[in-house]
């Protein structure tokens, strides 16, 4: 039972800190396919919410227990209530509301940025999992989405393989932007970005 | 003016995002410090809340404006909301709650690792700045904040220079995290990590 509710804490870290990104990244490039996304992991950390309520209900014993259950409680409608806030972003985008060019100014000017990088025929990348690549270690990028045919993969993980055509939503820094870029071009090997870092220093 | 309004959306964002990791990290660590850190950035966020508020109106001059600048005014309500529950779960801390033991099993069983390191004399990272180190680069991780003596440095950049005793409070993978302990530790140096990468293919 603890192993459950354990489960349900991670997914629901793991999903509102994605939503948090999700909903900024599609405000920021007006794309309704990410915010369309939020709308649904919204519903899926709801869910999960109403889940460790349950588990809570059933976990506790004694006094004690109860009083370690209800921080667990709380931090379930905390991260529900983020999560309803990413949605509010969301909506905005759907609602096709008129940017603020303001929006556009900050996507070019924040330190960190997220963008859309698609692997194209050629590129190392292919057919290979997030874990062999190393992509955080080596770019300093983290991949928060991949749009792949019609269909998204959200919080992808080591085992995740990546697939020619693939999308994906990338965060980091401008540096570690360009690398992945080429990598995903095709213009870039693996082995040139070692001796790329280095250089850089 | 919208430069005003575009730096502080640039630090509404920044600090939401900064304030959903460090509740979390406050809650996996049981950390006052994180804890009391998010309380004073929630009461920051409240005032550029305001302030996106109190600029967004004077603005706007025409119905075209107007239509533009409420979705900043929605934008500012959803990150305040964010803030705020962050804060909730920072007050789960403060309060001094008996920490339910799942918090621990999520952190030392979740992909992505949220750990403090701190840099003792002799590491190559004192007095270095982070752009400089192309720490995220190198390492996959993200400084999320640094405390320094009694006080903290949230949202350092790469102009951010770290100095011999900084505890900082990084995020990424496990990987990435032991290499950079060793950095902190003084064990592995800056020309080493590049072979490290090399041979882990």
């Amino acid at each position: 039972m603890p192993k459950n509710i354990k489960d349900i804490l991670i997914e629901m870290k793991n999903m509102s800190e994605l939503m948090v990104d999700l909903a900024y990244s599609a405000l920021l490039f007006n794309s309704k396919d990410a915010a369309e996304e939020v709308i649904k992991l919204e519903n899926k950390v709801n869910r999960l919410n109403y889940q460790i309520k349950k588990e809570s209900l059933l976990a506790a014993r004694t006094v004690e227990d109860a009083e370690k259950l209800t921080a667990l409680l709380e931090v379930g409608e905390a991260t529900e209530t983020i999560a309803d806030s990413a949605k509010d972003i969301a909506d905005l985008v759907l609602k096709g509301i008129k940017p603020h060019p303001v929006f556009k100014m900050v996507m070019e000017e924040s330190d960190e940025v997220i963008t859309r990088i698609k692997i194209l025929e050629g590129s190392e990348l292919s057919d290979k999992s997030l874990g062999e690549l190393l992509l955080a270690t080596r770019t300093g990028m983290t991949v928060i989405a991949i749009r792949r045919n019609e269909s998204w993969i959200y919080g992808p993980d080591k085992n995740t393989i990546l697939s020619t055509d693939d999308s994906l939503i990338v965060k980091g820094n401008v540096t570690g932007g360009s690398l992945l870029l080429q990598l995903a071009n095709g213009e870039t090997k693996l082995e040139d970005l070692e001796y790329e870092e280095f250089t850089e220093d």
